[in-house]
C-alpha cells in the first residue's frame, strides 16, 4: 500500500508530498517538529506532543496552522489512511513560504504543516531492547536553544552518523565541564549503584522529551529513587545502568558507551523493568 | 514576467517549485548554500563561491549534485531566464530526499539542488548605502561549525527579525569573552581611529565570507593596513568607522551599534571609499 502524507489541508501519496523550495522549513530550518508513538492504532502521550508543539512554536513566534481539534483529527486521519497499528506519526510546522529573507515575513503568511505516519515492526523493536544499544560521546556542539525542537538537526544528523560509523546506535553530547546532555536523538538516562535513576534536569541544555516526563511520572508512583541532575560522563561508564528515552524508541537499554561496558553488557534488570512496565502503562491508557 | 526555478534537473516556474517532504533539507537542515551577486548579468565571485560551496559539501559528507561545469551552466541559465541583470542567484544542496532517519540514507541517493535568481534594485541599494545601517548585539548562541554554510539559520533568523524590531538591519553576534564573531548574515568589520581595518580571523567561529576575502585582497593590494584580528563590541562601539560585508550587500556602512553612534552617524569616510573601490574593482573583473 503507498503511502499518504498530509500536506498544508490535502492528503497525497507520500510520493508526491512536496512543500515550496522557498519554504522556510526549507531555506532556514525555520520550523519546529513531533513524533508521536503509535499504539494499537492510537497515539501515546498525544496530550504533552501537543503542549511541547505549541511551546516550541510560541517560542518561535509561530502560529498554529490549524486549531488544535482540527490537528488532533488530521493526526488520526492520517495513521488511519496510512493503516498504521503500530508505529510513528511526524508532524512538521513551519513559518511558512515567503521570499527568501532572514526577517519573519508578513504575519499573514500561513504556516507550514507535514504530517506523516509509518508502521514500525515492533517484534525488531522488541529484540533490539532484548539486546541494547551502543552510545558514543561527542562534544556537544549545538546551538543553546535545544529546549525548542527545530528541524536544525544537522548536527544531531552528524552525530548519530558517526555513532552508525563506530558501531553504535546513539550518540551522547557532552557538555565543556563534562557533563553528559542528551542524546542526538534521545534522553539519557543512568542508574547509579544505590539504585537511583539519574537523568539531567530540563531546565536547559536538553529537550524536554514527552516519554521522559511520563517515565519520571511513572518512576515516582512506584516509588523508584529518582533525581534530576546532572551526571558526567565518567559517572555514566561507571554506572550500574544506563538507558535512553525517545518517542521511538520508548526505554532502550545501552550496554556500553564508548569503550566502556555498562554492567555485564546486558540490558540492566531495572531498566527492562522500567521498560516492561511502560508500556502496561502505555497499553491501559490508550 | 514570473520567475523561475531549478529544481533537479528541471526548469519550472517559481511557484510550482518544489521539493519533497522527506527532503533531509527540510527535515534535518541537512544542506547547505550560497548567495551570489549577479552585476551587468555576471556573477560576482563565482570562483570563491563555488570553492566555498564545495569545501561545505565536503565537510559534510554530501556530493556534489552535478559536476561544476554543469552547475555554472545553471546558474548562469537560470539568471538568464529570470532576466537579471543586477541581483542575486541563490543555490541549495542537500543531501537529498530519503525515508526519515537521522543517519546518513544510502550513498547513491541524489543530492537536491535547487536555484532561484532575482532581481534588486540597485539605486536602492545605492540609497540604503548612503545612509548606513543600524547593528544590535546579542550572544552568539550557535552551533560550533558555523564555518559551514548550512541552512541551520534558525538562530539567524531569529537574532535579524530581533534587530529588525529595535530599528536595525543587522545583529552583530558577541561570543562568551565578549569579542563580536560575524553578523547574522554578513562579516563584521571596523576601522580604527588609526584607520587600520579590523575583521576577525576566519579559522573559527565565523564563516569565511567570500565578499570578506575579496575586501582582503582590494585593501592589501591598496596598501591599507589590515588586521585580522578578535575584536570585542567595546572596541567596536568606540570604532571610528564599521561595516559589514556579504554578498547581497558588498560593503555596507555601520552607523549605530546598539546605542552607540559611530563616528557622526554617517558612513564612514574610509568605508565609502572601500564601497567604491569594491564596485569598481568587480566591474573590472568581469
Amino acid at each position: 500500500m503507498s503511502r499518504i502524507a498530509y500536506v498544508n489541508g490535502i492528503y497525497v501519496p507520500l510520493r508526491d508530498a512536496c512543500v515550496h523550495v522557498e519554504d522556510r522549513g526549507f531555506q532556514f530550518a525555520d520550523g519546529v517538529y513531533e513524533v508521536c508513538e503509535v499504539f494499537g492504532g492510537r497515539l501515546v502521550d498525544q496530550t504533552r506532543h501537543l503542549a511541547r508543539l505549541k511551546r516550541s512554536l510560541s517560542e518561535l513566534g509561530i502560529g498554529m496552522p490549524v486549531g488544535e481539534g482540527a490537528l488532533k483529527v488530521i493526526l488520526r486521519e492520517t495513521v488511519r489512511r496510512n493503516r498504521v497499528r503500530d508505529g510513528l506519526v511526524y508532524l512538521q510546522v513551519t513559518r511558512g513560504a515567503a521570499k527568501r529573507d532572514f526577517v519573519f515575513p508578513a504575519p499573514d503568511t500561513p504556516p507550514t504543516l507535514v504530517v506523516t505516519a509509518r508502521s514500525v515492526d515492533r517484534s525488531k523493536a522488541e529484540a533490539g531492547a532484548a539486546n541494547g544499544i551502543s552510545v558514543i560521546s561527542l562534544p556537544d556542539n549545538r546551538w543553546e536553544r535545544v529546549d525548542i525542537k527545530s528541524t536544525g538537526l544537522l548536527p544531531n544528523a552528524l552525530a548519530r552518523q558517526r555513532a552508525k560509523e563506530r558501531g553504535a546506535k546513539e550518540a551522547w553530547f557532552v557538555d565543556r565541564d563534562g557533563y553528559v546532555t542528551e542524546g542526538a536523538a534521545s534522553n539519557a538516562w543512568i542508574i547509579t549503584r544505590e539504585n537511583t535513576l539519574l537523568t539531567r534536569p530540563a531546565e536547559s541544555g536538553i529537550l524536554r522529551g514527552v516519554t521522559r516526563t511520563t517515565l519520571l511520572d511513572l518512576a515516582r508512583r512506584d516509588n523508584l529513587l529518582v533525581s534530576e541532575r546532572p551526571f558526567t560522563l565518567a559517572e555514566a561508564k561507571a554506572a550500574k545502568e544506563a538507558f535512553v528515552t525517545a518517542a521511538t524508541a520508548l526505554i532502550m537499554p545501552v550496554v556500553r558507551i564508548d569503550d566502556t561496558v555498562i554492567g555485564d553488557g546486558k540490558p540492566g534488570a531495572l531498566t527492562a523493568r522500567l521498560r516492561a512496565r511502560f508500556h502496561e502503562v502505555a497499553e491501559r491508557s490508550l
